[in-house]
């Protein structure tokens, strides 16, 4: 298989590949853009369309309670098996790769193997998660986790934006009452999980590199900040009786960007700001903005978190502002698993002569199949570090490469 | 008329002007608040009663062609007239003071005055200016402007929001031609202008003192800055690789504060921001502000602004962020008369005991009535600095003083 004689066949699957990735983008709930939100009419579609693929590989497909599409090379419930996928879902007027890319490339892989008969010992299991954007209950991930048994009563009582909720529309899809904790595959079976998928950020391209393994999906924590100073006059009120809300504001978003020099490898972010009343000639009465701040160790970020509380404590009081911090969600870091990222690694190294890690900073299905299986990912490089974008785009070379790389892994596996 | 024994007399007297500012301000467009705005059936209300109150202090009252409402104690063209009074329209929800407090004030002086058969070397004549906010045609003066013949073209073309421009507006009202340059008053017999107005700032009341005495009225510029980086994902894109907008404009209204240490008496405020796309897990990729700079020596704001300029233009290129200023308006600063001023501060001191000057940094009729004749302003102190609001407040005990300061500065003037 690492053969450069090979090189025909790997640019006819990878085209293959692409070819498959333009397929799906056509298929959409909102035309003139690419939308697939969790059981949608496109999504059935979607899943139709790529169960064919899966057969012509060699997988008997099927859908689950919750419109994942599970593509298995043996059914045999005793039988381990090696499980490969990404979601088919997609945010609206997205791109065509965040997603498909993982699912159509596994399907690819497994071809690939089966053709060439190659041996390995564990079968093949290829899924397509339904909801990973979580667009449709404002909740993400439902695909990956009831695939895993981990949906929650509290998530099966969220609303969609009609009103129904997920309970009900899956009590309606599978005419019995849907019971949690009831995984899909037994886990049992499963002795590993890769996912690959577009980096979504710029450190790859930045570097010149197509491929890299995932270390560990960052943790994240979401906060509201408010900042409230006094409404004046902005030509009658000397700087000195200010409390201006915006100047406290600044001044922390200041401190967030030390924060990241301070921080190896913090992603700190202020994205999105309201300034009340956002009058030319008022003195801002009141500041509100977000804060995600994540890192791939957990004792980092709660560091930094603290460092910044501190920091925006002090500038309150220097400025005579009332200052409120609310902590919205905490998401802790999910490290993947060593030795399969290891052997991920090496194939990285086989196939492209270099081998970097990197974090993600983004959430993926790989965070909830990490809970119960061994997990890794692999990272493919996109232009200009841009995704959930009409431009979204993969070469077909790191696509050819991505490919190369998952077949090395698996069929150099010699026993389990 | 500096008897203690008057006291009573002047409280009786201040109680008129609250209790008639109190009247004024039932007087409204919109029930459940005060708002007055151009020619509206509530302006005109507003001048048939001012009138009357006009006419018992002995004072004949006219509206003229834009609806200023003139009362004169004797309308001989050729006789020297001092000139007193503010103006008596509102912005939308507004206080009760800011504007009514020096009309009202200067027919109480009048009845004091002639109450008083108090000898002066002019005659009197008080004005409630019809707009002085620009609320209908968002355009400001336009009262004391046509007073003193300076309205524009330009000015006549503006539409209201019902696409009415000024000029149809007028014409319609006067059932004539509208003639520009045509001064409600003979310029030559205004020997000068007394302007009674809140303070709409936080000064006086800071240093316990009931009046002040203005200096000139701030210049201001006022400037849209707009900061352009590059969106990219919050979680995936490491702090090197950012071009965030947001991190521009709060390096740069950290400036804005700087600045305002750094050049005395400098009123500098971004008031209004908005972020795009203003999503909290997206890095900003733009940023639009306001920026408005006040002082009341136009040299000190332009080299103010030249420093604000060149430090934007190093912050935007230390972080890879492109950068737009622009000028919308720039206003001169216009200096009080220096002779008439010096006769009101020794009035205030006269009847307050200390003397108090501090620039206005917001806009009043006397900026413009300064291009033609001399021109004071006394300022009244206000509770909290707050202005523009229904909870604008000036208490009695000021009221008084104020009418004392102008019964002084009119009664002791004896010769011109």
């Amino acid at each position: 298989m690492r053969d450069g004689t090979l090189d025909l066949a790997w640019n006819t699957r990878a085209a293959r590949i692409q070819k498959r990735i333009d397929t799906l983008a056509s298929i959409t709930d909102e035309s003139g853009m690419i939308t697939r939100t969790f059981l949608s009419p496109a999504m059935q579609k979607a899943n139709q369309v790529v169960a064919e693929w899966m057969q012509e590989a060699g997988l008997a497909a099927a859908e689950d309670r919750v419109g994942n599409l599970v593509g298995q090379s043996k059914a045999d419930p005793g039988s381990p098996a090696f499980l490969l996928g990404s979601h088919l879902d997609s945010v609206r007027n997205a791109g065509r790769f965040d997603g498909p890319l993982g699912v159509l490339l596994a399907i690819e892989a497994a071809d690939t193997l089966r053709s060439n008969s190659v041996e390995m010992p564990f079968s093949l299991a290829v899924v397509g998660f339904s909801d990973e954007e979580g667009v449709r209950f404002q909740n993400a991930y439902i695909g990956s986790k009831a695939f895993c048994g981990l949906l929650t009563p509290n998530e099966l009582a969220m609303p969609d934006q009609n009103g129904l909720t997920l309970r009900r529309v899956l009590e309606f899809r599978n005419g019995t009452d849907f019971v949690l904790s009831q995984p899909t595959l037994p886990p049992g079976r499963i002795v590993g999980y890769l996912e690959v998928h577009i980096e979504q950020g710029p450190v790859l391209e930045n570097e010149g590199l197509p491929l890299g393994v995932v270390t560990a999906i960052a943790g994240q924590s979401r906060s509201r900040l408010t900042w409230t100073g006094k409404a004046s006059h902005a030509g009658t009120t000397p700087a000195l009786l200010r409390r201006d809300a915006l100047s406290g504001a600044a001044a922390f978003i200041r401190e967030v960007e030390v924060a990241s020099e301070k921080f190896n490898g913090l992603m700190a972010t202020v994205g999105q700001l309201h300034v009340e009343p956002n009058v030319t000639n008022v003195v801002p009465e009141r500041v509100v903005h977000s804060l995600d701040v994540r890192h791939q160790e957990d004792s980092v970020r709660n560091e930094a978190s603290a460092w910044l509380v501190q920091r925006a404590g002090e500038l309150a009081a220097a400025r005579r502002l009332a200052f409120a911090w609310e902590t919205l969600q905490i998401t802790q870091a999910r490290n993947c698993d060593t030795n399969l990222s290891r052997r991920l690694l090496g194939a990285v190294e086989t196939v492209t002569g270099s081998a970097r890690r990197l974090p993600s900073g983004a959430g993926h299905d790989a965070a909830i199949l990490a809970l119960l299986f061994p997990t890794a990912m692999l990272f493919v490089r996109c232009r200009d570090g841009l995704s959930h974008h009409p431009d979204e785009f993969v070469s077909l070379e790191d696509i050819r490469a991505a490919l190369q790389v998952t077949v090395e892994l698996l069929s150099s596996w010699e026993s389990i």
